[in-house]
């Protein structure tokens, strides 16, 4: 198989983040040929306001434009915030859906959420999948990736999953969606 | 009647935008004895961070949830973005969230969204709808207020809708909040 | 507190369904002064079809909407299928939004979901809140009542729900829900 | 091009229904090589029933799911009832979710909605496609076909969209569908 090139969107900015933790450990899920790399924080880009974008696009936003468009697939991976999207992760997507080259157009994705309870982040998952329409990405339907009781099944010191049934589960899921675009190229 | 205060929750930041125009011609468009004050900036909080969070809430959202608690009824008026509620508006709801006195808890809101198309912001109304559910708020049912071609229907300069129909309607669902923030304070 | 009446909506055909039996415990989890009435079956109404409408409503439709319209609140008791509502739950639904007197207009409604995995039905109930919104019922926020893994907490010989966190958690809904129905009758 | 077949499930049991005469148009829009094919009507299968099932699939059910199958693509075409998806048509789709043969998995699929009002479906739009999440469906994301004021622009007698912008507009999503499914029998 030809290598191939994951960029991942992460929606939590605390630093010591569960889902930096599970965005961190997709490195040592992903099958061989599979590099991962994890995008610059949504934090540095400002809140959309079509008044700054009249004076061309910040440059947070540009990078990390490009860097989805040039990889093979993105990983969306993210907490649930009152039932929808973080705004933080939403904001970045504003600023993207006004890229002129569509970064997203075409693009397979895969989304991974998790919780502290049991739903884990089944609700922003679904918000994701409709605001992705309109990006016109190709969102993977499964293995749906939504990881119930997030913070017990984490290594944070070596970034690793640690509850076996969840690191099998993320790496299949890293498995279709890597067929899913060399289906693709193919 | 008693005199009533809601105050407007604005989601677009572009200082000509014309959901804020929209926000602005509510004082015209209420009962007697209600009042409008549309609320500080949303594009004032930064980037939700459980981080900063921990040194304290900024002061814009301390603000913010005093001026919501204090309220008889909240107005959201904002654009759709990407299919759902602009990342700049979600984020300070994701901070109003977090207040210990969780202002929207049981508040009267009602929804007022726009678009230039014909299909007004419906997707925004339902995704608001989910996250509010959380908050346990007592969203409006009806009349839905969702203005296709909102562009052609203010008067910038006048802060007034111009399209008779649409005042009449916005009109309606303001009487409809004040008669179900009234009968909750009898 | 004056006597209530509490009627359910039943998404679920199989006689040995498990929210059949959570129906039926919740006569035993009530408060006192509540009375417990499950509605006759959705099965029992024919597919929605405007030419049949047109001669008239059939039996059980009228039935079953005469006996929203007397009660003081509605329980909708489903399983959540392909995530979303039960097709002949939302026939139920399809049939009753049209009688003239629309019965569920202002109506308490709680919503009670189960799974065998661990989502407990959310999608299901997110769908049926944005339904119930064009009904225009009053939907209970909070507690939501999503009960993962119901095959292992029911006794179906005795119509009860076994486990005990489970079981003061749809008490709670049915307390919160009595008090909703009480401050509007008062 | 090879030939390509195209089945429609349509979601609406009344005769004169505008979204049949949708249904039936598609045959003057579709490229050259296409056929289209209306299945059964969705009013023929029972109510979903887990004790039914027990005894075997209804037949309707069974040549439903061989026609879905075997076919190219699925173009859905349905009216929206109450917010959502019509529970005849939910009903269908839960039966043929029980299939052994899953037949929709990796199929391509196209939504088709329209409305008296101005919003032309878009709600139960969003809906199936969650529900297609379920089923593993690959549902084309733009163009989205949401016919507002749809009883105006069509000809019952003729079969006929008469409106050119709806035309156009349809067939350009027929094109789409084709390519989609084109590329993947590559």
């Amino acid at each position: 198989m030809q290598p191939l090139r994951f960029v991942v969107l992460l929606g939590s900015l605390r630093k010591a983040s569960f889902h930096a933790t599970l965005a961190r450990s997709l490195q040592f899920l992903s099958p061989d040929g599979v590099s991962i790399e994890i995008l610059e924080s949504v934090g540095d880009i400002p809140h959309y306001d079509a008044d700054i974008q009249a004076n061309g696009f910040p440059d947070p936003v540009v990078k990390m434009g490009k860097l989805i468009k040039q990889a093979d697939a993105v990983i969306i991976v993210t907490p649930e915030y009152n039932y929808s999207v973080p705004g933080v992760l939403k904001n970045a997507l504003d600023w993207i859906s006004r890229l002129p080259d569509t970064p997203f157009a075409g693009k397979p994705v895969a989304l991974q959420t998790g919780s502290p309870g049991l739903i884990g982040g089944a609700r922003a998952q679904y918000h994701l999948r409709q605001i992705l329409v309109f990006f016109d990405a190709l969102v993977l339907n499964k293995p749906e990736v939504m990881v119930g009781q997030l913070p017990s099944k984490v290594d944070q010191a070596n970034d690793q999953i640690t509850d076996p049934a969840t690191r099998d589960f993320i790496a299949t899921q890293l498995v279709t969606l890597s067929k899913m675009v060399s289906q693709r190229k193919a």
